[in-house]
């Protein structure tokens, strides 16, 4: 059976809720950041990198939600948690996943880690002071995508880019990050998603609400 | 025919080296990042980010390196660029390229383009300042991984992601980047790279030498 490493309301909590929408047997390990359990040498064997998520495979191991996501959608065909169609089509969910990942993910990651990019309490208070503005920018890109009328971040078809924009969706409300006040179909998809069973169910697991 | 757009020695010269190993019909085009054309209306037409790399296909446009990457590899299967095996180990493979995106290549980016993320000159300073020790530590990883004395990032079999090493293996010399003396085994995978007749091929063709 997979086994599943996961921080509650981390970003791991987008393939959490994938591996779920895929009706995948799987065991969820939860991981206390605060408490260090990621730098732990026996989280370290699985994931010598200390972060979450890590998903242990028969096969090996995978880290990186955008990786797991995409492994998930490939190997429960039957769940439909991709476009239709070859690997473009799986490709252009994977680029939209990658923006969240390098480009909106390393944003809040300036809110809530910015000690790994500088020292003094000044330098962290501005680059911490910086990112609704940054966030308020990039989100501009998602709004418009979705500003066709589109349920879904790929269309009418849900898939797991839906579940990996929920876990940014949501930091919108966390402190300091600006909130989603000028993100109204961003505001709107995460409604959707907490309308899901699936959602819902990781929700209680993770011990974390809606917002 | 495939239209590929890049800046000399940004990231996108990962997937310039993979379109040319796969033996790809490929028209590039050049931006000149310090003049702008990242944000012109033309190509923000192509890429709403204004950023490289963009790769323009018959059925759409792709951005970002790794999903750029993941799809020559399986579009062109002849060519061998990604492991033999089944999803998992394509997945194995862009787990390692994902590491470089959200990792790797964000430390560099607080070498380069700190006024993402902060606008004082003492933090933005700070940032600069930090990056050397903080690749000191992520390339540790990858030396752990090239120690079992394999020649390429998947082990025997060249791959996409050895390319998109080579940037980064690029990037270690230049200024303020820390250099790469504790770095023997990416040293080593660079000199490989730089033997490759595809990979000489696209240094000239966009106008940079090796390191």
């Amino acid at each position: 059976m997979l086994k599943y490493f996961y921080a509650p309301n981390a970003c791991s909590l987008g393939p959490h809720i994938a591996l779920a929408e895929a009706g995948a047997a799987f065991e969820a390990v939860r991981l206390d950041l605060k408490a260090g359990d990621q730098r732990k040498p026996e989280y370290l064997a699985v994931n010598p990198k200390g972060r979450v998520p890590a998903l242990v495979t028969q096969q090996g191991t995978l880290t990186e939600c955008v990786v797991i996501l995409g492994w998930v959608a490939q190997t429960y065909p039957d769940a439909h948690l991709k476009p239709d169609g070859d690997f473009f089509a799986f490709s252009e969910m994977q680029t939209f996943n990658l923006y969240l990942a390098t480009t909106v993910h390393i944003a809040f990651a300036h809110l809530f880690r910015a000690e790994r990019w500088a020292d003094s309490e000044a330098a962290k208070a501005e680059m911490r002071a910086k990112v609704p503005s940054v966030l308020a920018q990039l989100f501009k890109l998602i709004e418009d995508r979705l500003s066709d009328g589109r349920s879904w971040v790929c269309g009418d078809r849900y898939t797991v880019a839906d579940p990996y924009l929920y876990v940014f969706a949501r930091w919108l409300e966390r402190d300091g990050a600006g909130g989603s006040a000028a993100m109204p179909l961003t505001r709107a998809h995460r409604a959707r998603m907490q309308e899901r069973p699936a959602v819902k169910k990781i929700l209680a697991a993770e011990g974390i609400a809606p917002v």
